[in-house]
């Protein structure tokens, strides 16, 4: 039985503040689960409706579905529900691809970022204070595990990218041709708010300015998805650096 | 004012069938809707908060909020409701870069890829059968004006790619390397299922298996989202095509 405070606690994680007051944030399914079991984040609870495979007796709690339903942030619920710690900050490296966001806004864009990243072996991503928490759980769901993979580190991004050791890329309208330009080996990709792009003062920061070009004839197209933009630019780096 | 009737109609195009029994479907936002005045779509009836600085007063019906509450579908109306006639069916030709899609199932998907092909210049795509329909309100959404743009043919996808004059490429995990594969100039792109990937029958018919190199070191990666393989792999058959 979950006890109606320990329901309210989790309901509460879908809110910043709850989830850094409790110092936990909530992965649903069992395989996702998995995913931060086998990493270096702390598992608090997990509550479940069926036995975990992969896991002792004593490490979870079976539940029923209509409790499942109370916590649960999913529309249909999966079969378990973690509550896992946020973790420490830890000291990282700038070197190789590295991917800064600036504001960016909406959690599935977050989430397929993080599981882009994680697909080309970039093990972490900085975002401006400003972007959406990737604590969130719908963005936590749109990584699909990755997140127990790549590590998000929120930051002070003008401060970050004016000592990067790495040439800063971001993406602008009037950029270079990524198909075109002889991309740098190492490089901090910066990508932008989903309505108005890269704010003014990291663009005054980059050292080069890269547009995918646009092959419509139609010259009204929507500007890409950002993390469609982001996957695209992405594959193009490592096309070039697979091509040497 | 709308009448009753009207709001029900409007509502009954959220279902195929209704769609169908109408011959309309339903585009919202007065920029979403500028895509659709300047093309070949026949629009039946607009409504709306605010003139419409682009067209004749007698060309929309001015209603209220309230009133665009009832019939949108969207959880935040925007200023404008379009009926657009479903279009004929036009011919087309086979030649240059193709997209066919086997059994899409997330209207944000189709959307998405739809807004893809639009910018690389793809003027139609195929997709099976049991793919989601193309005027759900939801991949209409999505699609943010390109399907103005782009031709969308529902077929038996084994049939047209069996007798297709470009090879058929399918994506595999065993497929040859996109970045280090040669790329044919032209090519029918194949993209599959969010859980099941391409049938059976269809694969048996391609001609080259790709893949999009995983490079994260742990190779628990979960596969990409379905839109995200399309912009990477369409984005290097076009980087291709552009360093020659």
């Amino acid at each position: 039985m979950l006890s109606s405070s320990k329901v309210k606690l989790i309901q509460s994680l879908n809110k910043k503040k709850y989830r850094q007051k409790y110092n936990l944030f909530v992965v649903e399914g069992i395989k996702n689960i998995k995913e931060f079991v086998f990493s270096n984040f702390l598992i608090s609870n997990i509550y479940t409706t069926e036995p975990i495979p992969f896991m002792q007796e004593h490490q979870y709690q079976i539940i029923s579905h209509e409790e499942l339903k109370k916590i649960s942030f999913l529309k249909t619920p999966h079969n378990a529900l973690a509550l896992v710690e946020l973790p420490d900050t830890l000291p990282y490296s700038i070197q190789g691809i590295q991917i800064a966001l600036d504001s960016i806004q909406d959690p599935g864009n977050l989430g397929t970022i993080i599981r882009l990243a994680d697909w080309y072996g970039i093990e972490q991503i900085f975002c401006s204070e400003t972007s959406v928490d990737v604590y969130n759980p719908k963005v936590v769901q749109a990584t699909m595990g990755s997140l127990a993979r790549v590590q998000v580190n929120y930051t002070d991004l003008k401060k970050l990218l004016t000592t990067s050791p790495i040439p800063v890329c971001t993406t602008d309208m009037d950029g270079e041709n990524i198909y075109t330009s002889c991309l740098p080996q190492e490089a901090f990709l910066v990508m932008g708010n989903e309505g108005n792009g890269i704010s003014e003062d990291i663009k005054s920061i980059s050292n080069l300015k890269l547009t995918i070009p646009r092959f419509g004839k139609k010259q009204k197209t929507e500007s890409l998805n950002v993390a469609i933009s982001t996957g695209i630019i992405l594959s193009e780096f490592f096309s070039q650096k697979e091509k040497i």
